[in-house]
């Protein structure tokens, strides 16, 4: 007589990193990047809206795992993220991560889904979305720096979004640059391997530095950088981890996230807490010019913020509504009646004698 | 050739609510509780040890959505919950939660699990645990104000803990006293229904109020309270939201589980800021004496902290390890190569075609 199966309330659809890369693949990872881009400029256009909550960092024993919240008048989303430098050695990640989406007026999760696939998709688009406001025009050639995990997320968001089809890689560590070099090449890439970063930045328009588990260490000295250029600097993100000289920051104008959270965590946290930098919400509102003058040099300190998260959750549920490339975890209670939880648990009990 | 199935770290544990029920029965509500009250305990007596990050509210239109982060050297754990009162009106849950518990050594994620059913359970294990230290000696009586959805739970816990068996309910809507008496005299209680809360107080050796959604509700005046009970105060558990007359604050030696949080959610938001409580920690560590003498009135101005999740993530993760009652979730990105994520990502798009 009693249906124990749980009502609709009760599923939230969840992304498995299986169905993440299908969906990836099925619209196509360039396609994916633009649309992931247009969402994520969105969010940042409407920027004063969200409650920005710090994110909360547990420092634990071989690293650090953080949440971090943020929410409009109608989504909730946050992300688990854990940074573990030394995980490589025992066959781990370094970085995995998954987030939720909730509605605000019931608080329900709508969506859960992994992020460790994603984070690589969302920040690779913030870069290149950063950079259309950035970048010298008709910018063509990429230097990058790093040639990790990163990279080619980064190039295929930097083609998709700004046209541009040569990379010159550098990486300390060549097996890097060769892996990057035979994903790259295998996707149309025109790919100049360099021996040094020095040689990687020569003619190049725009630099994109993303290399890992460096304390201070200098990526970037101040005669590498010309006039004109555009430097997206990934890789510092952390306290105490930079990878720009201090003479190139000064040199720049400086382009950030969330001034509050950059001056911790960016290159910037090398300047005083006072020194002027570009919100880029207000760039993409066209409320402060992002890139005036063609010698001007432009730096994007990313750090990443909550809010690419959560345009990244919101596009995820949108694409996989109606898709099979959700399953539905039965992660809420959802009691006939709501004051019955106990009835709810003790039917449970009886059911296989049904 | 190359092997697509995920790795065995990618996987993470997942508990659904189907799955808790079953954990929950097939261990049987009262043995769940005694063993769950033992890991309360265990933490509580190492509560210095635990990384205690206060929890992480937004306040949504409708509700609040909150983060309850917590950690120890081995072992991270948080749970989302969510309060919105207006819930029932749609079909929704008040209060829905989930839980993550992971290894601090890798940040990696060892367990998803459903926390609503599992929320309501460490409350009533908490509950009952510190009466076992503050009830008055050979309790058998306990009064119930408020019986929705947490009262059955605490009557198993404080029968399993305390060896109470005679449960005087009260509640303004009778449908929830029904509700918990037709689930009470089926577990085999003493139940005598009551017409008033002073009623239900008459001849009780503990007094359990648990009523939702009151602002600033006076549940209990002093006239209603005597020498020697132990109040058990669950239901004022946010600012704004209390249960008892102040003045019987003022005649009860309070304790508490964090009195940083309890400050501002408990009942003791209602009394000065340095008003003397007891942290329940040091009575369990024997530091500080729990219940002193038979005319002593003690109250525990419960609000429910982080650790007790933890212990609960904790017992649930054990308990299950090696069972069917859990799945085994595709959340962690885990590529061959940590630095190939990319290459894990297009591998994925020819599956399909091999």
């Amino acid at each position: 007589m009693m249906t124990l199966a749980p009502s609709a309330l009760a599923y939230v659809p969840f992304v498995s990193v299986e169905n993440m890369m299908g969906l990836v693949n099925h619209i196509g990872i360039e396609d994916f990047l633009k649309e992931l881009a247009v969402y994520i400029e969105e969010d940042f256009k409407r920027w004063p809206e969200f409650d920005k909550t710090p994110r909360v960092a547990s420092h634990v024993p071989g690293g650090v795992i953080e949440l971090m919240p943020t929410a409009d008048k109608s989504l909730y989303g946050f992300k688990y993220v854990n940074g573990h430098p030394k995980n490589t050695k025992t066959g781990h990640q370094t970085v995995t991560a998954f987030g939720v989406l909730s509605e605000v007026t019931t608080g329900y999760p709508v969506l859960l889904t992994e992020m460790t696939v994603l984070t690589a998709l969302r920040t690779a688009a913030t870069s290149a979305l950063v950079a259309t406001y950035l970048a010298p025009k008709n910018a063509s050639v990429m230097a990058m720096i790093g040639n990790g995990a990163q990279c080619e997320f980064q190039a295929m968001a930097f083609r998709a979004l700004c046209g541009i089809n040569t990379l010159r890689l550098y990486d300390i560590d060549s097996k890097a640059t060769e892996k990057a070099q035979r994903n790259l090449v295998a996707r149309g890439f025109e790919v100049v391997t360099c021996r040094s970063a020095q040689e990687a930045v020569e003619g190049a328009h725009v630099i994109t530095t993303c290399t890992a588990d460096k304390q201070y260490a200098t990526i970037l000295t101040d005669n590498m950088v010309g006039a004109g250029q555009h430097i997206n600097a990934i890789g510092g993100d952390c306290p105490g981890k930079t990878e720009l000289h201090r003479d190139i920051l000064l040199r720049s104008d400086i382009f950030v996230e969330y001034p509050e959270q950059t001056r911790i965590e960016g290159e910037i946290q090398a300047l005083d807490d006072d020194y002027p930098v570009t919100e880029l919400w207000q760039v993409m509102r066209g409320e402060i010019p992002g890139r005036r003058d063609a010698k001007q040099l432009t730096l994007f300190d990313s750090v990443g913020f909550a809010i690419e998260d959560f345009s990244a959750l919101r596009y995820v549920r949108d694409k996989v509504a109606g898709t099979a490339f959700s399953e539905r975890l039965d992660m809420l209670a959802d009691p006939d009646d709501p004051r019955d939880l106990f009835g709810m648990v003790t039917r449970a009990e009886v059911a296989p004698a049904n």
